[in-house]
């Protein structure tokens, strides 16, 4: 991928106000805590309650009159469907959502409320890419990758241009890892659109493939992830792999007791709502934090859309008393 | 309790940096929902988790050098005790908690956090009462109320005179009624800020008092509260009532369980952590929409401090599974 401080300006410029410039927040007692001074990039804010508002928008956004009037397409049964189909529906475009029939039934709805076309299939990768390629056949919508995808890494590059503008003197962004795309958007960021700061990537220990691929120098393509972090259990991509691997500082593994430690604090802390793939970067700082008292650390909180069913339903029943 | 422009304006500039000017919040979703468009003022991400540190600030802050020297107490199982250690601390003045000895532990723990001394006292109001006259006497703190109380109130106004400043155009405001100190800054900011925004109070139904004596116009001075909603369950000051009888343009109630709905929206759609008592004025506003629709609605949400621990314990079953 070939990229200039220009492009990924132009980038910024074509979302304009369609999203949210998501809020920083700090707070005294985490300072406290790490030693350092951490800016949290609040993505829970963005629209569809995730970053992935951006790299749909953007790849929906650059796609000609002709492709949009055919609609997008992708499989997904997390945050990227919501959001390709919101992306979609600010342009007037149809967008279809391939999604594996033992999804929890709250996201095939999330998507239908962002005026998504829901196609179900089973619940295993070769079948939604067969599902995928029976909605394109039928339709010729688009396909719009989660992360393996020029237009989505450079959709998640803004986030952090957007941070690097809000905090100035920045020593170091945390960002999480799964299929790569906003740690790699992150990079570019950090390389065009600042001095030099230093990217980290925090990663699930029971999906740990792109910390095996940065470590051993070879792209880890296939893993069988074992994790409560549901948005970081993809597959490192390749696009992803290859700027990772020129530009990531370092790259660290949190075990999923350390991921709820953190989760628990941001709640506590910051009083807002995150899902727990969240939690990672700021649960790896704690766990290397030596290494960065002192310093400025931006940490990227990447979405909130989690299932609080838990809590609810213990609220209703002390009600009930 | 005579008040002027000027003097609001003064008790805000009082306060200072040392407070968060907290952000207000906006939800498509909740817009579509009520028919009205809303702005949520989140003092839960207020210094201390809550609004109350406003109050506690100022009228530790209005105390003679001498007074201070001798520190500040009161007697509180919530978010006031936790603020006025918090003020007290910014200015170098001891800070005695008397606390109920069943209060969950967390409460003393972020007391003494906030470097407060607790003092433990039988669960009743008569051994409340006791424990600070007895504190009083020995230290010779000067004992600040949590909401019937001139300094509390005003300290309280500075969150609407934000409100009005960050939001043009408001036609109303909701806010919770407890003891009535949020309620009363509110009704002042609205009087002397604003060109006479109408004001509503939101109460639960199982702690009805407020709505009893505003209707019967008969300060009802007590009741046996029960409602999941712990921030409100105190009775309406003296103050507060002659505040809200003249200014608040009317007050409504909803049960544990629309409250508890529009908490879960607020989680879902705000992506922020309150506490139950916060959801009662959105609640309310739900509840009456025909009457608010079209119109520019603030609605106070008071604060954060709630315990989230069914909630990470429901995720560390899983995690264990």
């Amino acid at each position: 991928m070939k990229t200039s401080k220009l492009q990924l300006q132009k980038v910024r410029q074509t979302l304009g106000k369609a999203l949210h410039e998501t809020p920083v927040l700090q707070s005294q007692a985490l300072n406290d805590l790490t030693g350092a001074q951490l800016f949290f990039k609040c993505e829970n804010f963005q629209k569809t309650g995730s970053f992935k508002a951006r790299g749909a928008f953007f790849s929906v956004q650059s796609l000609s009159a002709e492709a949009q009037k055919k609609g997008v397409a992708t499989h997904s049964s997390g945050n990227h469907g919501q959001a390709l189909a919101w992306a979609a529906r600010q342009m007037g475009v149809r967008a279809y959502i391939v999604m594996p029939e033992d999804a929890p039934e709250v996201k095939a709805v999330a998507v239908k409320a962002y005026g998504g076309e829901v196609h179900f299939c089973a619940p295993n990768l070769a079948a939604r890419e067969e599902g995928l390629k029976q909605v394109q056949a039928k339709t010729g919508a688009t396909f719009i990758p989660p992360y393996d995808y020029e237009n989505t890494i450079l959709g998640q590059s803004t986030c952090a241009q957007e941070l690097l503008e809000q905090v100035f003197d920045l020593q170091a962004v945390f960002t999480p890892v799964g299929g790569g795309g906003l740690a790699a958007g992150t990079c570019l960021a950090a390389r065009y659109c600042s001095k030099g700061i230093a990217v980290y990537g925090a990663e699930p220990a029971g999906a740990d493939d792109a910390y095996r691929s940065l470590k051993s120098g070879l792209h880890v393509a296939e893993h069988q992830p074992s994790t409560l972090a549901d948005g970081l259990r993809t597959t490192l991509g390749h696009l992803n792999y290859a700027i990772l691997k020129e530009r990531l500082a370092d790259i660290f593994l949190v075990n999923d007791q350390e991921m709820l430690d953190a989760m628990q604090l941001i709640y506590q802390r910051l009083k807002i709502v995150v899902e727990p793939s969240c939690a990672v970067p700021l649960a790896a700082l704690i766990k290397h934090k030596e290494q960065f008292a002192g310093k400025r650390v931006g940490i990227i909180l990447s979405g909130g859309n989690v299932d609080l069913g838990a809590f609810f339903k213990h609220l209703e029943q002390k009600k009930g008393r």
